[in-house]
C-alpha cells in the first residue's frame, strides 16, 4: 500500500465531466489499495475571471485581499471534487490552506511555505477518505490566507507530499512528461522516462514549463519522487527523481532555449580592476538579475574593454536609463541593445564525467554557421546566446547532434 | 462615535459599479465620525452559479462540500469590498468566519451560531479600517466552513452587531423598509418608521420578506437595534427595536399574507377525548410542522369529529400517504385537502390592550362576503384562512379598515 498525492492543474478540473474523470481515477487508485491526497488547481479560466473583477474594482489590489479572492478559485474546485468522488462512489473530503494548515510567511501573491501540518490529512485518510486539497493557498501566522503565486500548486502538491513522506508525488498535466526538446519545433524530440532533479532545474528554469521550478527545488530538498504524466491518458510519463534513480550513461539529457532575455553590450570602458564589478553590483542594486556575462579582452589596437550580459526582457525598457548612467560613469563609449537573442542550452548530468561536450556544442554550431555572442556554462549545462533567427535550427541540431532523437540509453 | 454594523445583500453588491457605492457609503460613514464594520452577501446570482455548479457534479451534492463551496461567495465579495474601499481612499480589511471567528454548531447548510469573537474585528477597527465581513458563514469546532442557511447574511450582521455591542445594525436592501402591507396589491400601503421586534416576527413569519426571521430573534434577544433602510437613496427606513421605543397607540401594525399553506380536513373521526392530540403527535413524528388547527363541534345529528389543519404546502406531497393512514385509523370517513388558500394576518403589539381587535377582523371580512376556513390567533397577532381567490381584497380591505393607509399616530 503505497501513500500518492495525486495534483490536478486546472485544465484536468475544467469542466463537470472533467472533474468527474478526476475523481475516478482517484478512486481507481485508491481501490488499487493506495492512500490517495489530492492536489487540485483553480478550473481553467477561473483565477483570470477573479483577477479581472480584482482590477474592474481597483487599479491596484491590495495583495492580501487578492489572495482572499483567488483562493477561492482552489477552494471551489477542492469542494466540487470532494462531491464529483462521493458521487462516483468514493469518500471523500476538502481540505483548505487554513484547515491542514499550510503555513506560509506573509508574502501575499507569493507566499512561500514554511511548515505543513499532517495530522488532518492523516486523520482523513485514516477514516478511508480521499484527502482533496486545495492548492496555491496557505495562511500566515495571523490566519491570512496567502497564496503561492502562478503555478502554486505544483508547489503545494511537493510539498504536502513531502510533509506526509508520500511514496510519489504524480502531476497530471496536457503532456505525456517532459520532452528532450520543445516538440513543437523539433519533431524527433522524446519523452524522457526518468530524470534527475538537477537536471529538471535546469530545463524548467530554461522554459521548459511542465513543473514549477519552485516545486522540483522543493522535491529535491526533501527527495520527493515527482511523476509527471498526462491527465488524458494511463501511460507512464517522466519521473524527476534522485540522481542515482535516474539512468546512467546519458550525457545530455535535453535542449532548452529561452527567447526571454536581452543582450546589453556596452561598448569602450576604462580597462582597469573593478570595472565589471562595479557595473554588475550597481545593476544588482537596482534588483535586477544578470544571466550571461562576457568581458572581452583588450588588444593593442584598442586598449578599452568591453562587456556584454544579457538580461530579462522584461526588465529592458525600466532598466536602460540608469544601465546607460553607470556605462557613462564608466567611461564607456555606447550601450547597445540587442532584442533578437535566443539562450540554446544542452543540459545533462553525464557532463560531468565526460569532457569535451562544451567543444561539440560549438562545433555543432559552427557547422550550421551560427555565431555564437556569449557562452555561459554550469556544471551540468551549457547555454549560447544566438540570433534568435537561428533558434529552431540550433535546437534541431543540438538535439541530432547528441543523439537525443533516437531511444534513450 | 458610533459603532456601526451595515449589511449590503447580493443585489447590493451585485456588480463592480454596485460595490463602489457601498464602499463610498461605508466610507461617508467613518468620516461622519463612526466605526464601520460591513457585512457582505455573494453576489447577487453566484450562489445560485455555484449550487447548479454541485447539482451538475452530484445528485445529492455532500452538505459539508457544499458550505466550503457556498462560502466562496461572500468570501469574493468580502474582498472585492475591501479593495473597493481601498481604491476609494479608505483602509479595509476582509474577515472570513473561521478568521473572526463565527463559531457555529456542524448543522451544515443550515448551522446555528453559537459565539462570535470581537477580537479581531476590534484589531483591524482600532487600526482606523473598516472591517469587512464575510456574511452566511462560519466555522465549526473542527475548523469546518459552516454556511447559515439562504438569508443567513442578516443573521450574520445581527449577531457580529450583538457580539460587538454595536449602536446600531443597518440592513441595506432594495426597498426603502417595512411596509403595512405588501405595496404590489394595496397601494396605500406605508412604510413603517418604527416597530418592535415582536411585531417584525410576526410579520417577517408571515411572509414579509424583509428581515430574516432568525436575525429578528437575535436582535430582540440581544437587544440590537435593527434599520432596514434601501442601499440606493438615504432615506431612513425602518427602526425594528425594543417595544418602549417602538411608537404607541398603534393597535394594528401590518397586514400580512401568506400563500405557503395547505389546507387539511379529516372529517368523521370518532369524538373521544385524545383523538386530536394522536392525530398530531404521530404528524409531528414525521417531522412536519402543523399551524392553524380548528375542530369542529359535533352534534346530534352527526356524532362525529373533524379536524381541519394547515401545513406547508412543500410538505403536502410526502405527507399525503402517511396522513391518510393515520386518519384511518382514526376511524376517519375522508381526508379532503385544498392548496387555494391563503392565511391573511393582522399584526400589532396594540392588540394586548385593545380588545375586539379580532372581531372587527372577521366584521370586516364578513363585510366583503368572505368565508373564514380556520382562525389562529397569538397575543399580537389574528389570522385567518380564506380562500386565495380573496387575497387582495381581503388584504386591502383591512389594511384600510383598520386605518393603515393614512398617516401614523
Amino acid at each position: 500500500m503505497a501513500l500518492v498525492v495525486q495534483k490536478f492543474g486546472g485544465t484536468s478540473v475544467g469542466s463537470v465531466e472533467r472533474i468527474r474523470n478526476v475523481a475516478r481515477r482517484a478512486i481507481d487508485t485508491q481501490r488499487a489499495g493506495h492512500r490517495v491526497v489530492l492536489i487540485v488547481s483553480a478550473m481553467s479560466g477561473e483565477t483570470n475571471r477573479l483577477l479581472g473583477l480584482a482590477h474592474e474594482v481597483a487599479r491596484v489590489p491590495d495583495a492580501r485581499e487578492l489572495d482572499a479572492l483567488a483562493a477561492t478559485g482552489e477552494q471551489v474546485s477542492a469542494a466540487l471534487t470532494a462531491m464529483a468522488v462521493q458521487s462516483e462512489g468514493g469518500k471523500a473530503r476538502s481540505l483548505l490552506g487554513h484547515q491542514i494548515k499550510i503555513h506560509t510567511d506573509d508574502a501575499f501573491t507569493k507566499a512561500r511555505i514554511r511548515a505543513i501540518e499532517g495530522s488532518r490529512i492523516f486523520e482523513t485518510l485514516d477514516r478511508g477518505e480521499i484527502a482533496v486539497v486545495a492548492g496555491f493557498q496557505g495562511v500566515d501566522a495571523q490566519g491570512n490566507i496567502t497564496t503561492l503565486g502562478r503555478g502554486g500548486s505544483d508547489t503545494s502538491a511537493v510539498a504536502v507530499a513531502a510533509a506526509i513522506g508520500a511514496d510519489e508525488c504524480e502531476i497530471y498535466t496536457d503532456v505525456d512528461g517532459v520532452y528532450t526538446t520543445d516538440p513543437n519545433i523539433c519533431p524527433s524530440a522524446r519523452k524522457i522516462d526518468r530524470i534527475s532533479y538537477e537536471e529538471m532545474l535546469e530545463l524548467a528554469s530554461l522554459g521548459a514549463k511542465v513543473l514549477q521550478i519552485r516545486s522540483v527545488e522543493i522535491a529535491m530538498k526533501y527527495g520527493v519522487r515527482v511523476h509527471v504524466r498526462s491527465s488524458f491518458n494511463d501511460s507512464p510519463g517522466t519521473l524527476v527523481t534522485k540522481e542515482d534513480e535516474a539512468l546512467e550513461g546519458v550525457v545530455v539529457s535535453g535542449v532548452a532555449y529561452d527567447k526571454g532575455e536581452a543582450r546589453v553590450h556596452v561598448v569602450g570602458v576604462d580597462d582597469r580592476p573593478g570595472v565589471a564589478a562595479e557595473l554588475f553590483e550597481r545593476i544588482a542594486e537596482k534588483n535586477v538579475s544578470v544571466d550571461m556575462i562576457v568581458q572581452n579582452v583588450t588588444t593593442d589596437a584598442d586598449p578599452r574593454a568591453s562587456i556584454t550580459f544579457t538580461l530579462g526582457k522584461t526588465d529592458l525598457a525600466r532598466a536602460r536609463p540608469w544601465i546607460e548612467e553607470i556605462a557613462r560613469s564608466l567611461g564607456a563609449r555606447e550601450v547597445r541593445y540587442d532584442e533578437d537573442v535566443v539562450k540554446v542550452s544542452i543540459v545533462g548530468l553525464g557532463m560531468r564525467s565526460h569532457s569535451g561536450i562544451a567543444a561539440k556544442m560549438f562545433r555543432i554550431l559552427a557547422n550550421e554557421g551560427i555565431n555564437i555572442q556569449a557562452i555561459a556554462t554550469s556544471e551540468i549545462r551549457v547555454s549560447c546566446l544566438v540570433a534568435a533567427k537561428y533558434t529552431e535550427l540550433a535546437v534541431r541540431s543540438l538535439h541530432d547532434g547528441f543523439g537525443l532523437g533516437g531511444p534513450r540509453a
